[in-house]
């Protein structure tokens, strides 16, 4: 049975290094960069216009935007960056970017907390942003944050999260990203928003989802969006991030336990060697950046085929 | 709606410790064994009848049987503990237990690794030992380990699995139990090997699951194999135990992680305070008694929720 392909859309970079308090420098990211493109990666978040102040971390987001789309110029990856607004855009724009990531959050409290305007605001700009960003032919990716839960308000109403998506579809966005920005999806309500996403005339192409694992729900999340027609995932080399709201919590999905689920659907017992013809990434290599980046931050990454995959290969190397 | 109420088999004090190179005293195992009863546990697994030379971490269990088989004799819950043969069941029996579990792995080189028996030997040894202890009135469960791969063998046919869980079953075991010893289980290779059990007649209701989070991939089991009727789960207090094939790698399915994803299924955004209605368990008792193991282990325990949680409390504590 030919099973569907999955996208894979990188996010250690940006997500992932954002919630990390190490500051890596710039010519680390560039080599992270190259080596995720060579491990078969054709989207990567690279990092966020934000202001520098807000992120030190990624502070250096004009010289990596710079450097990578020179770099790649000619490759079949799309680098992505984050932008939250007007400004954003037009520093990424500089920048030489050819695809951005906007974003809101579904809950007023988060995105009050965020960005200090009500969604309303942010949704406003958002499609004066996105238009523009069409305009000079970019890809637009608009994430919609906290879609299935805010550490401040609890549940969050389904009904807002899909009009959001809608106003940014409508706004042009080509693909919208449902975040559960702090881990809080359960697998019953990640079906259940997709269905109705889908029986709206959301196309299921066109829809992403961003799980962080920080409850351990991650790949139940995954796997039950992919059950429903879901082809889009964010994940994060070996875990990178961590959950503001929770020190020492699990952060985004990590990128090796989606490609091993998704890679092991047709009955088979381990993942294939080489890039996989589902995911088109190559674990093993995905694995190697894994390890650079617990040296770069100087701490263990909590991704669960991660550190099996490391157990492994020290169990292979003492009896070897 | 209402839910199929879940019936979680807790391991932390055998399959737990076992894989946890700390030796535990048998005081505190006494008094982790009296709080999983306050938690709401009914089902408690509490050592092991091997040879104490082969787990040393389970040496004392004649004590730790009959101490907790005296302390809880009146009280609605059952205690189990492993044994391996008849020597064990005799032990068992000594020791005042009224539950036992037995165990043969369905792939011949790990069976035989573990014990020194092919599988057809262990299964003729553990028809005699069911016999005997369904006929001293002992509630029987029947473990098929690496029911859904195996760490030397790799690809284990579902059909022998079939066979061996019915081949325990027609002995006299009350439950068979899947065990997922490395953590090889995919969530489409757990529908398909339910769905085939349930088709050739075992009883939904007698099935119970024994996921590995050493791939990620518990949870996804855990919630596939509920949707196709399963509600019987083995879990560990924060993912006690490790892999031994794998040092660093998760253990055991995290019992909170379980609890946290069986107590939401009805659209609740949190899990309930005090005894879920699903499970019966307390999440924040579970929590407590993991910091205790983290106390007495000497290390940070992985399973997702657990980490969560203690970052959580440690947040609110910061800002309080």
């Amino acid at each position: 049975m030919t099973q569907a392909r999955v996208r894979l859309f990188e996010v250690c970079l940006r997500d992932g290094l954002q919630n990390e308090s190490a500051m890596v420098p710039t010519d680390v990211k560039i080599a992270i960069a190259e080596r995720l493109v060579d491990a078969g990666f054709e989207d990567i978040e690279i990092t966020s216009f934000v202001r520098p102040r807000w992120i030190p971390q990624l502070a250096d987001a004009p010289e990596v935007a710079r450097r990578l789309n020179d770099r790649f110029r000619d490759e079949p990856v799309r680098l992505w960056a984050l932008v939250p607004n007007a400004i954003g855009l037009e520093r990424a724009l500089d920048a030489g970017m050819r695809n951005v990531a906007t974003f809101l959050s579904a809950s007023e409290t988060h995105n009050l907390k965020n960005v200090n305007r009500t969604v309303k605001e942010s949704l406003a700009g958002l499609e004066t942003v996105i238009g523009r960003a069409k305009a000079e032919g970019l890809g637009v990716r608009a994430y919609v944050s906290t879609a299935f839960g805010c550490p401040y308000e609890g549940w969050v109403d389904p009904k807002q999260v899909r009009r959001l998506a809608f106003a940014l579809r409508d706004a042009g966005a080509d693909v919208i990203t449902l975040g559960d920005t702090t881990g809080m999806g359960h697998p019953a309500q990640v079906q259940s928003m997709v269905e109705s996403l889908v029986e709206k005339g959301l196309p299921i192409d066109d829809l992403a989802l961003h799980f962080h694992d920080t409850r351990g729900t991650a790949v139940a999340n995954a796997w039950t969006a992919y059950q429903a027609g879901v082809t889009r995932f964010d994940g994060s080399v070996s875990g990178v991030g961590g959950c503001p709201y929770a020190p020492g919590a699990a952060g985004n999905a990590s990128t090796q336990d989606l490609v091993h689920l998704f890679e092991r659907m047709d009955g088979e017992q381990e993942p294939p060697e080489g890039k996989g013809p589902v995911t088109g990434i190559d674990l093993a290599k995905v694995g190697e950046i894994g390890r650079t980046l617990e040296d770069v931050l100087g701490r263990e990454l909590t991704g669960r085929y991660h550190q099996y995959w490391k157990g492994h290969l020290q169990r292979k190397a003492k009896t070897a």
